[in-house]
């Protein structure tokens, strides 16, 4: 256990790391032993090349070169829901029938904890207060189940679309736990791979890693684009191969919104013949903060909103709309043989982003500092980093308050991101399935509800209106529910019909 | 003094309206005066009028008639900052021109309170916590003042553009000794001319003007299409025909990004021989809660978000736009001889618009009663009411983030165009006007912010920047300021010079 007898000084020694041992002795035996396994399991000479290459990139300055190397995203390579809506049930059908071939996977980035949101748990099993109060977890699982049935009742033929999902070392277990539970929604277990990404160490600005107290390295997971290592490692692309899996649909577990293994957009790719595709949502505002998909010295790559220039957000088309445009929402399209390449090709040729971080850290003396300001970074790849290496890349353009209302901050005041905007934004899209399907809203003195509510007097929606995955996945199949019929402010939805809820009294 | 030998009871009998009368033996001799005074004034067949018209026109089902009738603006009477940046140049260079001739003058909608931002005093004189503390009118006032300064470089001619303001009962007296405490900011007093729009009593459904306490009616002004009314009643026209006004620019006191006088607007309407045009901000999602300015039945009109169906707020270009996304944010281009035929000919023929609203009354004991549910309703008409009378009518599409920011709401979770909002479209506004004058700004450790913020840490912007309108009126003259300097994270522009504020010590 002696850290010299075993050899791990002497490692820790060659790659400059010495003072994590700096406390051992001030150690319980058990601290020992664990700090000991923690230690034992890492390639510190591969850590610090990391760092090495991760600080050389991040402190070129970058943003003045990116300028004059950055191309928008071509139209041919471009499909929009709002442009090319004579293709969309084209893309549709294709996309349904590839499903119904068992040929699409989901897979979810579900890394996160949600420290943003104020809370200790997994991010999916949050409950953002609809009136069901279905977590995202739920209300993914069950469109994955609506899914699988649209397929087969379309295509007369058993389905299954597998669901693999990315958790970390501090979420697997309360993620695992919570879909045993619950019975998995409704799918099979069997059909729900777990995964775990990798983790890496907090370092200083030269280097060192950060002892989050005396006996415990500071670990952070290593972003949404450990992915590709954690495929490999965990042995997932067999696993997928096995079933038979074509097109994998990515997506992050914070979008209340997201069309999991949306058919149209599968279509689309297949049609294209694309091995990578991103969907987007169009920017609007020059200053709007996303990032957008463009190319870079020809190749695909999402530029962060934080590298952009002003003179660059502000460049328009001749059509007067923003040159760059595509906003990324980190929702994107595989094809299997493509991610295969990725993983077992391309992976270690990705780089680390540095993300300058204030990171709790022991003193000399062993006290735990809280800094106020940036002491350090944490390593990160993003799952977007491949796009480079894609030969047929397509993008798809969706509506932002149709697809994308992600989860990220605890309500107060002007925060954006909120339960309460998720929670809003599911039950507007909701509203207008009802309406588009010939269903009214009316209120207590019978009167037509409008269509766009105004908000200006509270801060709640005047209809609130729910509708189960079970129900409808992307607004179908309503019409025998709700055409001409007249219901009050509170409605949900489910599989056992519809309910007119008690104001105030869900 | 007595109504019954003034005739007044007679008139109100006649009218319908005698149970404003009905505490009349409760009264004191002073309350009596006044009831009497307020009575004396009205017409209340003209009132009553008013009501039977309004409540007939809105009890029709007009939105589902609506759908049919409903055109978009077509492209040839669009002029847009984003499509058509060829011609920027030359209609600002008219617009310049018509206001060194004197020809342009400018009209203000401030009859209404901050109400619903918790204050009691108008609007314009709501401070949103810039570092300056500016409020609105002021903000407003130096950007006329800076016009004309820019105007008369470069024509060499000394130029004004007199400032109509419309008031209302209630904010006419603090708003006029606002600005006489304040020296006019600098303006001429003699070029700042106040008038009162008028004021109509709240009433029942059954047409019955409501009491807001025994001896006084309840009494709101007439909306800000009262406009026209009161630019009769007060001689108005006569004194933009003596001054040689030929341009009418319009505005809400609200707006805190608004270009008073805008000559790139103005030089577009006159280029277009326009008599009436109507600045927009492009809508680009279908609930955003904005009227859209279209054509119903060959004629322009704003159709108010809540009078559009779904289906229509939905419908879509062949280019992927939002087919009706023309927003309206009352901002306004008339004519002289248009707006002086509206005056004198069409105002009467504008019918009022009914706003159903909670409204305080007495009961039948004197007792005053707060209703939880509309109880009655507003007679108003609306600037825009007299599109339809347009021979030329042209819509010039300008960016939200560069010109629009209302301020409706007080600060608090959830809400929509704060003091907050309002404050930071102002500041980020200019933030971007030093970036393009190629300054930069830089962080504690001498690093290039980023110019899109990241807002997710925190409520602040990272960058605070204001710059007074006395040094630019539109971005314009800042680079012998700004250009290859490098600036911290709280700067101000005025004339004195650039000041870098002390981090929270402004």
């Amino acid at each position: 256990m002696d850290p010299n007898a075993s050899g791990l000084a002497m490692r820790l020694a060659e790659a400059g790391q010495s003072h994590l041992l700096q406390f051992w002795n001030k150690l319980s035996p058990k601290e020992q032993a664990e700090l000991t396994l923690d230690l034992q399991g890492m390639d510190f000479k591969e850590i610090n090349g990391f760092f090495q290459k991760a600080m050389e990139s991040s402190s070129s300055s970058k943003q003045e070169k990116m300028d004059s190397r950055m191309e928008p995203v071509p139209r041919e390579v471009l499909g929009s829901v709002t442009r090319d809506r004579e293709s969309l049930k084209d893309w549709e059908l294709k996309g349904l029938h590839c499903i119904s071939q068992s040929k699409v996977a989901v897979l979810l980035l579900a890394g996160g904890q949600g420290t943003r949101l104020g809370v200790s748990y997994p991010k999916g099993m949050y409950d953002v207060g609809l009136p069901s109060h279905k977590t995202l977890f739920q209300i993914q699982a069950e469109r994955i189940l609506k899914l699988q049935q649209l397929a087969e009742q379309k295509h007369k033929i058993k389905c299954c679309i597998p669901w693999y999902i990315m958790t970390s070392g501090r979420t697997m277990e309360s993620t695992k736990e919570y879909f045993s539970r619950n019975n998995y929604f409704g799918l099979e277990k069997n059909n729900i791979i777990f995964f775990q990404q990798g983790m890496l160490p907090a370092m200083d600005y030269d280097g060192k890693i950060i002892l989050e107290n005396t006996g415990k390295l500071s670990m952070a997971p290593d972003g949404n684009g450990g992915l590709y290592r954690a495929l490999r490692n965990q042995g997932i692309m067999e696993d997928m191969e096995q079933r038979g899996v074509e097109f994998i649909h990515v997506y992050c577990v914070d979008n209340i919104l997201v069309k999991v293994a949306d058919p149209s957009f599968i279509g689309f790719c297949v049609n294209k013949a694309a091995d990578c595709g991103a969907k987007v949502v169009e920017k609007n505002n020059p200053t709007e903060a996303v990032g957008v998909v463009c190319k870079v010295d020809g190749h695909y790559q999402v530029v962060e909103y934080s590298e952009i220039t002003l003179a660059t957000a502000e460049k328009r088309s001749t059509d007067g709309r923003l040159m760059f445009n595509a906003g990324n929402v980190a929702n994107h399209f595989f094809s299997f043989a493509f991610l295969k390449d990725i993983v077992q090709k391309y992976e270690p040729q990705l780089q680390h982003h540095v993300a300058q971080k204030k990171i709790p850290y022991v003193n000399a003396e062993g006290q735990l500092i809280k800094p106020d300001k940036p002491n350090g970074i944490k390593m990160e790849k993003f799952v977007f980093d491949i796009f480079q290496f894609a030969k047929t890349f397509v993008v798809y353009e969706v509506l932002r308050e149709d697809e994308f209302s992600p989860l990220k901050n605890a309500d107060s005041q002007d925060a954006k991101d909120t339960p309460t905007t998720a929670r809003h934004a599911l039950m507007s899209l909701h509203h207008r399935w009802v309406l588009n399907a010939g269903g009214h809203f009316i209120d207590e003195n019978g009167r037509h509800v409008p269509a766009i509510p105004s908000l200006k007097d509270g801060t709640d929606l005047p209809i609130k209106c729910e509708i189960s995955p079970l129900v409808s996945y992307g607004g179908e199949g309503l019409e025998a529910l709700v055409k001409g019929r007249e219901f009050h402010q509170n409605v949900m939805i489910d599989e056992k019909g519809v309910h007119e809820l008690v104001k105030n009294g869900v």
